[in-house]
Formats: C-alpha cells, structure tokens, sequence
C-alpha cells in the first residue's frame, strides 16, 4: 500500500492512558487506512525536567483519584476491565527496551498490548522479568534472544534517542500522537482526531 | 419540566478550555434535556494548594504551547476563533465574582460568554471594568447595580464558599462538570459524556 499516511504513536508503558490507545488504536487505524509507527519511550526523564520525580497522578492526589475513575469508565465503554497495580507508577525501563528491541521482528505492538494488559488489567508488576518473558512469548518473540539484545548498548542506544527526539519535539505527556505532517495530539482522547488528521490532512 | 436532571458546570474565565465549554454547552445540554448550574470559580487558590504559582500552561511551556493549537484547532470544529491574549493567565476575580451576582437575575451564563469571547477571540483584557461592564450590558445586566453588588461581602463569600466548596469535592482543574449523583468529569473533551451520564445515569 503506498503512500498510506502514517501516523506516530508514542507511549508511555507505565501510563493508564497510553494503556486505553494502545488497546483500541491498530482497529480505529485500519478503519481509516493509516500506518502506525509503535513509539515507546520514557516519561520519567521529560518529567523530571519539568521538576516531577514521578507521575502527576502520584504527585497530586486528586489528579491521581480522578484519573483512576475516569479510565475504568472510558475502559468499561471499550470492553476493557482497568484496576489500579497496587505498585503505581512502575518502573517500565525494562518493557520500553523490550518493545525496541522488536523492531525488526515485528512483534513490538503486540508485545505492547499484552504488557499493558498484564500491568492494568491484572495488576502484576511489568519490572518483573517473569511478567515480561510472558508478554514476549504471547507476541511470538523468543525471551532466550530478546532479553539480552533489550540489554545491549544498541538498545538502550535507541530508547535514548527516542526519549531525546520526543523532548525535541515538545512532547510532554502520553499517548501523543504526531500525524506525518507534524500535527500533535496528545492523550488518548485525541486518538480520532489524530487519526482523522493524519487521512485527511486537518 | 418537573426531575430534569441536573449538571454542574464549574469554570474558571481565565481557562481557555472553560471558553470553548461555556460557548457550547447550552444547545448540547438542550438536546440531552439536562438543566445546568453554571458555577464560576477561581483555580488560582486550588492551584497555590498544590504548589503552583500559576496556570500550569504558562509553568510549563510546551504544554502551554500544545494548549493554544489544541483550543485553536477545536474552536475552528466549532466555528469559534480562539486566540492568545496578550496578557495570559489573566486575573479572573472580578468577572468571577461579577457571574456570582447575576444569579438572581439570570444573566449568568449570557454574561459568561461574552466574557469568554471578549478575552479568548477579541483578546480583551477582563480585569478591565470597561470590558466587564460591556459584557454585562450584552447580557441584560445593569452595571451601576451589578458592579457594587459584586464586590458586596455577600458575593465575595458567595465566591469563596464556591471554591472551597470545588476543593472539598476534589475540582482540581477547569471545566469541571458534575452530575446530580456526584460523578465527575474534566475537561471540555468529556462534556458529552457529562451530559449522557447526567440524561441516562451512566
């Protein structure tokens, strides 16, 4: 398919609302016929500095309250059953290394998907390597292969360059959504629009 | 219209996004048959709570960048053109109290608007008693009664209640809609929620 337009998906692994798009956006992207580039990165070094050492939602209280209320009711809309990990924010260092390093194998999407349900669907801890084995076995990846080439200077190399390319373009939240012709979106409740914008160009 | 439910639609005049609620919430709330509360309030005391001098968009500026073209892009959908005033967060205590006055006579919400539209699409200043006295005057107000009345000590603990009030039920941004069972909602993108939720309890 040429020239499908394309749009870049940007996540955070330990994000609620990145966890909504990222369960619901490869049906809303065929629906419109655009490509999705999968962009893991981390938050932690743009929010810290911005002077957060940790999520919004862990830093104010109420922030944090409403947005657990608000992404069960927009999950339950999806199909999607969400719960509070009693960890929160986790450490998601080792998943983003793990979804770049299956770049070129293809399985990073699906990777993604079955990381994000682990942590917010059943609430286990995606620092845990045994949590992330599983989530790469479900995508079709090998753990034997996969594990030591996240480690590798090359990957962290990328995760590195990801995160700085994020803040170059003024990115400062997740999901963000930057359409080919740079348009931004940023949060899950974007994701149409964004979507709409990278077909039709507006 | 006996049991109309009801939805409380809290707004801060200094919040763009509180602009494109309050320029589209009537019609939407007609439709859905829900009668409003339309109950301005100050963010700034809410804010200083949690350590913030100002609005979060002028702390931190790619987020007040990524604002100004999210609210520029959405007002377009709506065929409103938002604009940045020159002078940005304004000071919102004046006109916020000035709404709280014309509750008896009704002209709240009309006063709202052209509020609203006098700082984010004409650019005006609405610390400015000549533009608040002209967006009373549009909407039926007498400014040589409403002016004084405003800055009577009835009004002025009518504001402060108000707010302490949104702080107590845990309002931590703008808009902010409440639904008569107490389910909260933020943010312009969630005013058709607000509205189905208040119409169908859900």
């Amino acid at each position: 398919m040429p020239n499908r337009p394309v749009l870049d998906f940007w996540y955070e692994f330990a994000s609620p609302y990145s966890c909504l798009s990222a369960l619901r956006i490869e049906k809303l992207a065929e629906e419109a016929d655009v490509a999705l580039r999968w962009r893991p990165f981390l938050l932690g070094p743009i929010f810290a500095a911005q002077g957060w050492n940790s999520s919004p939602f862990a830093i104010y209280p109420n922030k944090g309250r409403y947005m657990w209320r608000d992404t069960a009711r927009r999950g339950r809309r999806l199909g999607i059953e969400m719960l509070k990990p009693e960890n929160f924010p986790q450490n998601s260092l080792a998943a983003a290394r793990l979804a770049l390093a299956g770049r070129e194998e293809g399985w990073t999407p699906a990777f993604s998907r079955a990381v994000f349900r682990a942590q917010f669907c059943e609430g286990r801890n995606i620092a845990d390597e045994v949590v992330l084995g599983a989530a790469l076995k479900q995508a079709g990846g090998e753990p034997g292969a996969a594990i030591p080439l996240s480690r590798s200077e090359e990957v962290k190399g990328r995760l590195r360059a990801e995160i700085e390319y994020a803040r170059s373009i003024g990115i400062f939240g997740a999901p963000f959504f930057v359409t080919g012709d740079g348009e931004p979106f940023w949060g899950d409740d974007r994701l149409e629009e964004a979507l709409g914008w990278a077909r039709d160009g507006r």
